[in-house]
C-alpha cells in the first residue's frame, strides 16, 4: 500500500498526476489519500500526520510532498521504518518518528522538472519500493530534524507545545496521557479548564481539556472551536498546571 | 461496498485512519467516499445525504460519522435498511429514511478512545457487516429521530422547509415534484420566480425555481448563488405560493 | 480507467453518485478523481486541466462536468483523442487539446433529470466507453471552442495570457519554454523578475519567473503567493519582455 500526503490542496491536478505515475509503474498499487490539506509548506503539520498514521498502516510506503525547497540542493530521501517506508524531501518530516527510522537512503532518480518532484521522483520511488525494488537507493548517514523538545514535567507544571489545530478547531498538544496523569483540572494561561472524557460532557461553548484519540492532551469546545477562543498556533510553547 | 460520510473535512488524517481500520479487518472492502464536508455537527445535512445516496448504492454499508455526542451515553447503532445498512451514532441521521429501516441494532464493540468512535467502533462494525458478520449486534426497539414535518399543500399554498444548500448555492427544499405540480411561477417571500427546467434557461443572475435531480423543488441562480440573494438556511420553514 | 473532473466541490454527494452509476454499469472500472475543485462554471480552468493530465493517463476516459448549460440545447459529447476519450458537455473544454481530437460524437442517452447530466448521461457514457461499447455514439462534424490565441513573440516581447492560478497562488501562463527561451530576467508590468529554476532559489517573498512542471512560464513567490502580489486572473492578456 502507498499513502499520499501533500499540501497541494483540492483544486489542482497535481495529486492525480502522481497517482497516474505510480499506477504506470506499479499497476496493482493500492493508493490511499491521507490528506492534501496540509498547511502550505508546514513541515511540522506533515510530521504530526506521519506520526499519527504510522500505527494504522503497517508496511505501507508513505509519500509526503510538503516541499518548499523543491529543486534546490535539499535531498530526496527514503527511510526504512520499523514498519513500512517514508518517501519525501529531507526537510524534517521524520522528526517526530525519528526513533522508528532504521535506515535512510538518498533516492537516485533524476527529475525532469525542478518544481514537481512529487511526480518525477517521489511517486516513482514509492511505486518501486512498494514492488520491492530498492536498486535506486543509496545509503545515507543521517537525515534532517527540526528543533523539537519532548514535554517535561516539574511538580504540577508541564511544559509542552502545540502540535496541530484540526478541522474542528481542536488544539492538540505534544503532552501524552502518561505525562499528564488524570487531573481534575488543567490550568492554561490562567484559565482553569475541566478535564473531561469527551466533548459531549462539556457545557455548550465550554472550553475543556481532554485526551484525544492519539492519547495526547487536547483543548476543545463542545459544538465549537477551541482555536477561536485561544490564541494559540502550531509550534507555540505552552505551560500548563495540573490540579 | 462501504461508503463514508463525515464532517471531518479534508485537512486531517481521520478519514484515512478509518479506511486503514476497515482494510485491516476486511482487506477486500471497496470503500467509496461520499463527502467529508458535511457541515460540522449538522445531523440534518447528514440525514439529507443518506436519503439522497440510498437509491444509488444498493446493498452498501453506509457509515456516517457526524457525532457531536461521541463518548457520551448516545448509542452506536447499525440499521438494516430495505437495501443495505446504516452504521453511525444514534442521533437522528436516520430520520429522513425512517420508513426504509427494517431493524435497528446496538453495536457491541468497545472503543479504546472516547473521542473517535469512527475509528474504534463504526469502521470495524462496517468492515464486519460488509463481510456478513453480524455477531456483535444486539437488537434495539427504536432509534432517535429529529423533529421533521413532511410538506403540506393547502390550495395554492405549500408549506415546507429548507433541507440543504449545496456547493453552488442552490437552495434545496423538501417539497417533491408531486406536491409542487407544474406551476408557471413560484412565489417565495413576495418574490415571483419563474419555474424553469434548468439553470441555463434563466437570464444571467435571475433567481428561479426548478425541480432538482432528486425530484425536489430547489431555488437557483444561473451562473450564480441563490443563497447569496435569499436569506435562508437549512431548517428554515418556508411558505410558497404556486401560480 | 475513468477520470473525473468537476466543479462540484467537496461538500455534496454528487461525485459519489456519479461513481455509483459508473460502478453499477461497469463494476470493474478503475475510477480516479482528478479534482472537484474546478472554479464554478469555469470552462477555461477545465480545459487547462484536461490538457495537463492527458499525457499521464494513456487510454483513459476523461469525464468533465463543468456544465453551466446543463439541460439546455448544448450537446452532450464524447471525443476520441489520440490516446483515450473525452466525455462531457460541448462547451469548449476541448479547446486546448483540439489538435488531439480524432473524432467527435453526440451521446445518445436520455437523461432523466435536466440538471444532473453528470449522473444521467456522462457517467453512463464513460462507463460504457471504458467497456468498449460505442453503440450509443453518433458522429458529429465539429465541437465548440472558446476564443484562444497561442502566444506570440516579437523581438524581446512575448504576448500571452494567464491560464490558471493554482492552490499555492502560482500564476501559470500559456507561454511555453520554447517560446520563452532562457532569459536572465522577465519584465512584467514594469517589474523586473529574476528567472530561476525553482521557488527555493528565490529570496523569501521574492516574486520570480520560472518554468513549471508542465513546461510553461509561471510566476511564483518563495513560501508565498504570487496571486496576492500580482493583480492577474485567468484569461487576462499579458505582455512580457525577456532580458
Amino acid at each position: 500500500m502507498i499513502t499520499l500526503t501533500t499540501d497541494f490542496g483540492y483544486q489542482d491536478h497535481y495529486v492525480a498526476v502522481m497517482k497516474a505515475v505510480i499506477l504506470s509503474i506499479n499497476p496493482n498499487a493500492k493508493v490511499v489519500d491521507i490528506t492534501h490539506g496540509v498547511r502550505k509548506h508546514d513541515i511540522r503539520h506533515a510530521a504530526y500526520i506521519l506520526k499519527s498514521i504510522l500505527p494504522y498502516f503497517p508496511n505501507a510506503v508513505h509519500v509526503f510532498v510538503i516541499d518548499p525547497g523543491v529543486g534546490t540542493s535539499r535531498r530526496c530521501i527514503a527511510a526504512k521504518l520499523e514498519s513500512g517506508w517514508f518517501v519525501g524531501p529531507d526537510n524534517g518530516i521524520l522528526t517526530l518518528v525519528q526513533k522508528k527510522v532504521k535506515e535512510t537512503y538518498e533516492i537516485e532518480i533524476e527529475g525532469k522538472s525542478t518544481t514537481f518532484h512529487g511526480r518525477d521522483i517521489f511517486a516513482p520511488a514509492a511505486a518501486r519500493i512498494d514492488m520491492g525494488d530498492l536498486g535506486f537507493l543509496r545509503k545515507l548517514k543521517d537525515f534532517i530534524r527540526f528543533p523539537y523538545q519532548e514535554p517535561r514535567k516539574y511538580g504540577n507544571k508541564i511544559y509542552g507545545e502545540i502540535i496541530h489545530i484540526d478541522h474542528f478547531g481542536n488544539i492538540i498538544t505534544n503532552i501524552p496521557r502518561k505525562v499528564l496523569g488524570t487531573p481534575k483540572y488543567v490550568v492554561l494561561n490562567g484559565r482553569k479548564l475541566r478535564f473531561l472524557p469527551s466533548y459531549g460532557f462539556a457545557e455548550k461553548n465550554e472550553l475543556i481539556a481532554l485526551i484525544n484519540s492519539e492519547e495526547f492532551l487536547e483543548f476543545g469546545v463542545n459544538m465549537g472551536s477551541a482555536s477561536s477562543s485561544l490564541n494559540l498556533k502550531p509550534g507555540d510553547k505552552i505551560e500548563i498546571i495540573v490540579d
